[in-house]
């Protein structure tokens, strides 16, 4: 039996793969937006690493704002270049002195920035085609006594919220295998394709569309008919993809807003569309477990780029998916689980002012069958809640 | 009988009404998320006047980036000052050329800004207590031509969505009406509250707890007497204002973070968190009908900013929350709706791919008795689609 | 007699009026490098005034370095309009904290430049036609103990040296008056003419040729007749004003780079040519005296912006004008005199390593027959030396 | 005999060597106003480079305005790191489109710097501790078109001068070397002194004084005792080496402003002194020749970043110097050589309105002696200034 206040409820709505209509989205890691999450939670990373080097504890920062201003290029077959640099700001804010000591937390944070824009794109020449700058300011005196002492749990900084749901849909994980395969797995061999893919999955009744938007590079294809080729490609891999995860019908569409007689093509010189037009920022493309999912609660928190001991708009947000997806693994006879975790704010963050399961149970079972043992599940993930801090800070948690 | 595809069903979820916890939150306008949604909607709105002043018609635009770094002050009773400016990037696509000749689309949206910040911040001297800087590029060429021919319905930018929904429940009239009045009627006779309201309304069956955050302005608070009583002043006017929308219990609480013996309180120069330590962005904040909603769908576009012709993450938003408007209104016996509008990428905006209204009913009532009133009305909304641009370009409706 | 190191010796030169060719320039105020000079002085004022204010004592502070980046502009007759702004960073080292109190110099610098450059610009809408950004660091530590005493005379922050000279040239005189007077005098009732103007005196034996550029303001001129007007009125009235100067045949160009067949004009619609193509910064125009003179020995450090109170490149150039200018006053037989002042880092500013004075005397006249007149006269301006920061601060001394 | 407008006259002034004062400097490269002129310089010829590439011919750009903004660092026997990031802004103005082809000169721009700076400064981690950023605007259309014809010689932009002379006094010699010999040869072996070297050299009657300032770079120096032993090796170095080119007494200082007492030194982290105080920009520093001179006459252009085409500034500034150490090598019997080149906008570069060249001779020669010979190759000279244009682009000559 807990203490904590953990309530296990039948959903209140029906199960989202019995919904008519369904709607996943997933920004790749090289949308802008993403671009924007991956640099804000790579600075956090980095900032988090050396203050536990440091001083052995964590101290107050927040960089979950940066900004990507859209360049200018000339693609063109068999390789373009860039016109005009894409201007990336860093955002945010860090403790610079501590007991006297100074931080170099502007210069922690532009390393880690490059080092991850060099890793994750190796078409984008950083410093060239991309700017990055930085406004660290330090943050309000106030929020800086909020750290507990070493070793307790941190308490909430803030009356706040996180949802995380299991399993995923058939539509759900298409969207979200879709693109992480192509961006791994298709992408060692096919060189051709960028890092900023989108893919829209929209199911009616039993019919799925998956829409993907592939920025092409250009240097590794010579003309139109490689491009169309390029194309097909795509296509077959994602149609083989998505039959793995449903045996409902599945369209796949990539590309689809090219006109080949304009000669209007989605070709890229660096992968992302982020070299023209298409600007950027934390927060505002996948939620914490990847996908954005409309047929479901969502918080509106950006995960990526907060500090990842107290700030609840992260801890929750991450903390949730996790508790859902174990209890699906560790439960029997549960069809959909929502969970949803609320803070009070100055409260330790491992006794949630309410911890609240909505649980779908497949047929023939019924919650009171199973309520202890989601109850304990939840109770024991949340007697954990610091292993998402270190799993952030090893890099263990995606955040987008 | 419309040729639009439009369904009416009853709602897959319990009426939020009835659910056992409920949250609301709504950031004021003095926030730094809302400030950046504010200019970005004020710049969208001076760039779609001057393209229709110039040429008769809207051209391509996108400014819904904008970017606050927080600045520095030392707030002290009965005035204190800024000591390091608040910076402001507008960012966004703007059509700087047509049919050769030049739009000064940066120096308009500079203006638009600062006439923004000007009117809604009495405490904020633009230009020393906040620099505003812009990076307004051009649109890719591609999105140029999506934009219809004159008088024609526009074409959907994108295969997106938009939820609305009606009526609000007490919980949400209560924290939407708290910062609005708060920042207009109350604000009139109360000049030490400044702009940065941040209110969460929380409901656990029928107790209704209302957390108001509210920035105080140090040149009218004389001492930590005064500033006690400004607090209290608050939580009597919320109080009684609460009480006008509902008959549960509501517990008022005001700057639940102040911490009077270590002097720790909620004083600020400006009237807004910017000041100090709390950055913004775009889209980061409330919804289209302003407000945050865990318990509803929510779209994740940020509507402030868009152009307002063919964007379906603008469009479809404010649309679908007119929609519910009008249908809880002309329709009786409805209790709850929600209302979803589906877009195809480049198929005419007032044809949504799927409309998508979720209605509960009242006692009594069954939704086919009022299925096709519904619909009629949700036609009719639809074939007005393009109001909604006009209605936006005239400042007559509110994006966050 | 003084202690002072105090050099009186005959010229190593011909005097300026007689050498075969002179050449001056003169940048007036609007000239994109004099708006960064005007800056960065009246920012190096205000910080100047708020430490004596607040602190009752300068501290370091050292604002020499505005940097301005031209705009894009489409000026037309009867009034054009700015299409992309202007921006302007200013740039510099201030002490930010003093005693445990902070000290707002980022604000203060931002009020003071937009004030100045409202005051200035008539047609330049600061905030919409320039954006004014900072960057303001603190200095290195070392750097502010230079500073003295109160009451104490300063010690030289430097080894470095001033030049300054007596009496002015025909040729300097033109030039400087020419400028001044446009820009006060005529400027009244000819808004026509923008602050933007250069002018460039080029003497060869007894010809002068005033080579001005005037900035036209578009809004006070309807056609190319009123251009070719306007420009004929400049060319009238400097050809007068030339004249109360010399008996020199002098022949005046006025705005030489028209084309009329082209079209090709200078018409600008903020009165600066800053506002297209013409950047500029701090230091690269006018020396201390007003002018750009070949002829005579130059400083190369910027004078504007810097603080007055031990910084040898800014006193030491007002200064050694100021000895030459009483010298010349007070002591009856001196046809030219050049004045250079060499400090050595850490001695009093009193008390110049070599103060040297080269002087050419009338016909008739030995330098041993004022060589007394002329030391006294450079030891009583020496001891005064401190007056040269009081008047900067209070704007009696221009610095471009 | 020639066409061109050659004088050659006796110097209206003495030698500077017999002056009783000569006071000469030199900033090194790694001096914040070097840094800038170097950026600059590079800048420029990239773009030179890459318009001769693609369009067989030079266009218009204007570099010549580099900004750099002093980072904050925390220096440390054994190694300390940099706080906060050197902000580089390089401004100016460059074609982007010729006859409709794109060219992308913000990137090349950005290249370039990167590259210069990853050379020249082994301890600068460019995009860590230095953030390169830039505003690169089109120039006014006017000034495009002053760009003659392919093959002809070009037309002078502006009516302008340049000065340059020769030989260098024997303080010159010092001055100058010492910084080359510290920054080549001495840095090979002594990896402890950094690129931000700055030399004063004074000379009265027949003592020379060398104030010599170092930024030591703290991974090469333990502890203080390191330190002054690095100081002292200096001193040591330098006075050897002052001692080739004169007889004259030669006092060295070398870090004079440090304190040992105090613990106050010129230590740094990268070598160089913009890393923690220190602003620079272009054309503030050490005039085309490499020095500043104050006992000649200067001009105030910046020679660096601007196009070697037609820009007088430039072009005549290079070539008076280059002109002058031709005649003094060529001819014998000069003592002195002041060569003064003045333009006329519009008319060829190698026809100067005036070319002007004051001579001094050795005891025993007749200006009317050389007169021919100095006439002669002053016209040569003057003949392949075109010369100047590759030589720049070539990177054979120095611009500060």
């Amino acid at each position: 039996m807990t203490e904590r206040n953990i309530h296990v409820e039948p959903a209140a709505a029906r199960a989202v793969e019995d919904q008519h209509i369904e709607i996943v989205e997933r920004k790749g890691i090289g949308h802008p937006d993403s671009i924007c999450d991956g640099v804000a939670e790579e600075v956090a990373r980095a900032l988090a690493r050396t203050y536990l080097d440091r001083f052995g504890r964590l101290l107050h920062f927040n960089t979950d704002e940066t900004q990507l201003v859209a360049g200018t290029a000339a693609p063109a077959f068999g390789g373009g270049e860039m016109l005009e640099p894409i201007y990336l700001l860093i955002v945010g804010r860090a403790t610079k002195t501590y007991e006297g000591e100074k931080i170099p937390a502007e210069t922690i944070a532009l390393k880690a920035a490059r080092e991850y824009l060099d890793e994750t794109f190796p078409h984008l020449d950083v410093g060239t085609d991309i700017i990055v700058d930085i406004k660290l300011g330090e943050g309000s005196g106030d929020l800086q006594d909020v750290f507990g002492e070493e070793g307790a749990v941190p308490m909430a900084n803030d009356t706040s919220y996180g949802v995380g749901h299991a399993p995923l849909t058939e539509t759900e994980q298409i969207v979200y295998n879709t693109e992480r395969q192509l961006n791994t797995t298709y992408a060692e061999d096919n060189p051709e394709i960028g890092q900023d893919i989108k893919v829209m999955g929209k199911r009616e009744g039993d019919q799925i569309d998956v829409t993907v938007a592939v920025a092409m590079v250009d240097r590794y294809i010579a003309d139109m008919e490689e491009y169309k080729q390029a194309v097909r490609d795509v296509e077959a891999y994602v149609e083989d993809l998505a039959s793995e995860y449903t045996d409902r019908d599945v369209t796949v569409y990539v590309n689809t807003a090219d006109d080949y007689e304009e000669g209007s093509i989605y070709l890229t010189t660096t992968g992302t569309s982020a070299e023209q037009g298409d600007d950027g920022s934390v927060g505002r493309g996948n939620r914490a477990n990847g996908l954005i999912t409309p047929n479901r609660p969502m918080s509106m928190e950006a995960t990526s780029g907060k500090n990842p001991v107290n700030h609840i708009g992260k801890i929750y947000n991450l903390l949730s998916t996790e508790i859902a997806e174990s209890v699906v693994e560790d439960v029997d006879g549960i069809r959909q689980l929502q969970m949803r975790l609320l803070s009070q704010i100055g409260q330790p963050i491992d006794h949630p002012h309410v911890a609240d399961a909505q649980v779908l149970t497949e047929d023939g079972v019924e919650i009171e069958d199973i309520r202890e043992e989601i109850v304990d599940t939840v109770d024991d993930e949340l007697a954990n809640v610091t292993d998402i801090t270190e799993r952030v800070i090893e890099n263990e948690l995606s955040t987008f």
